[in-house]
């Protein structure tokens, strides 16, 4: 049973996801859907790119992840199919694949061109994307649905840099429970800090966190904390509270992390 | 692998979807449960139409799709199970049946009579329906259900007229990217404007729409535009915008069609 | 294919419940996951456990239930997976078993001793509990997991009881309908009322209701009704309206069963 992940803004008061969910079973009454969101706040690309990024390494490969936000094909923004890690991503080619991929080069894109059994062009996530899983759970290979193309549209996303022996970085989500994730990988962190003693600071006048915690509750109930999370990334949380809410911590608020003796 | 949707009043909040996920499985635990929604607004029994209306032609024939809006069998709204299109409906005759199916006739429609396992009468959607589900999934044919009757209960939806040259309709939905579903079909507009110029009037003082777009991008930003939507009918929109709330547009109002000549 | 049900407080915005259900695919592909709801409170036990009580016996034996709210693993807190009425029910030990399952004792209770593959301790949901689950549905026993313990941490719910001829309870949810479940089940009314003529309070100066209805509809609409619900707790409700925003009942609020000649 091939899995096939949606990822769209389509919420979940209307008929939309069971149309595609419908179309998806009509072509292939094996596949196995699975939902990873339908509440992308509409439009935003960025937020999209985020959650599928995370989620899809948890899935086997040879999975199928449509991602249906502005996935209205237009001359700027052709329809891709692309095969990267093992896995295949269905989209529109704005900027949202290169947020997923990063730096690293897909396996193979193919710009899709794909028959729709409908004049109505308005939902292609329905009569386009559903197709070309259908078409991957049945065996076949994506070479024969377009044209295979070298590179997909860059956008590129803030990236945390070093400037004057300080590491800065953003926070780029809140997540549901109000914790605050950064752009700044466990990589790029211990590179930057390596064995010395550091500081986060999340806001110009806090204190600063001096250490990374493994567990929410190695710190007493309200305290702020600095943990890696399941995405690598440095993460601002209050142990049982919202950092959001009570540290007035907000998207694209600026992170510092300072190497204390340098 | 049977599949069985579910369009519920009930919910995310609650265990209630569980249980009747639960009870399905249990009775049949090849079938194959979908989620169409279970966010109908409460009692709304036109809203619960509208969605499995144009969710279920998607899903392959042989379906079957559980309603429970009002679901609690009364002496006015018996429980029906009904054939239609080669699909399976299970609801409550509340008039519901008949915003699904329109003018069409039913190929069977049986009033159901399901011994229940518990005294409690409250909760028919897992009591009574998963049972009918299970039935029709193991292959059972439905008239063993109960007595068979020949018609639905009707509910009058309101349907767009011509009135002195002018085609009337109503704002029927607005679906969550605010865009604006009329109840005037593609059937019902190009009959009347047939190969004429036309403007669509959303508002009294509008200056309208001329042209029928085949893509939200056609215009640009900001822009209203009309399409018809993939089940078929006339919507007034805005290219990433949500008409609803720029143009002022609620439920019931009213949508003019105008042959410019006539 | 066993059945994997999800209790959480992830809510549906972010890509948590997509990385579990990847994990859990990956692990067991013939697995099938049903949501019971991810919009626990957070923090919040007892709704939990609430949930999980009402939804788990619908499911076949040998469903496995992961439960995932405050489910960091700490010393107070160990990771349980518990054999109860035939199903099993993967957790932090919180109290929050002790709410499912009451005074009925478990059939087997064992501390999970499950390698991470990540030195992220955050997420145990995802890199423990899945691996739980996937365990039992490749057939393992749960005795290779750890090590067996005797008993739960034990959370003591607030329980009706008799004082001065008066059978007190309290409301201990408000389902989305606005119905205001009780502590107070059919066994213990009956036990206490038997067949004499009774009177429900649901508040001091209300005038009270003197029958139990079997369905919502006995009753004129927007007039309160007492009903046992599909979980055998006494309800406060109203024909078609939200009891809670009518009748100012909220959770915590008093019930008392007067038995009229007493």
């Amino acid at each position: 049973m091939s899995i096939v992940t949606l990822t769209t803004d389509f919420q979940r008061t209307d008929y939309y996801i069971g149309a595609v969910k419908g179309a998806i079973y009509t072509q292939c009454p094996d596949a196995n859907i699975v939902d990873i969101t339908h509440e992308v706040p509409q439009y935003n690309i960025a937020r999209a790119a985020y959650l599928v990024k995370n989620a899809y390494t948890h899935f086997p490969k040879g999975s199928i992840h449509i991602v249906s936000v502005m996935s209205e094909a237009t001359i700027e923004f052709a329809h891709l199919v692309v095969k990267f890690d093992g896995h295949y991503f269905v989209g529109s080619d704005t900027g949202l694949f290169s947020l997923i991929f990063g730096d690293e080069a897909p396996e193979e894109i193919i710009e899709l061109n794909v028959s729709m059994d409908s004049n109505r062009l308005s939902f292609p996530t329905k009569d386009v994307f559903t197709k070309v899983a259908a078409h991957i759970v049945k065996g076949g290979t994506i070479s024969v649905l377009g044209r295979k193309i070298n590179s997909v549209t860059r956008l590129i996303g803030y990236q945390p840099f070093i400037d004057q022996d300080v590491l800065r970085g953003m926070v780029v989500h809140i997540d549901s429970f109000g914790n605050a994730i950064t752009n700044i990988s466990d990589i790029i962190f211990n590179n930057f800090v390596k064995n010395d003693p550091f500081t986060v600071y999340y806001r110009t006048t806090s204190s600063g966190i001096k250490k990374i915690s493994y567990l929410y509750s190695e710190v007493p109930e309200g305290e702020p904390l600095a943990i890696f999370n399941s995405a690598n990334l440095l993460e601002i949380a209050l142990h049982k509270g919202s950092a959001a809410a009570l540290l007035g911590i907000q998207i694209n608020s600026h992170i510092r992390v300072v190497v204390n003796d340098r």
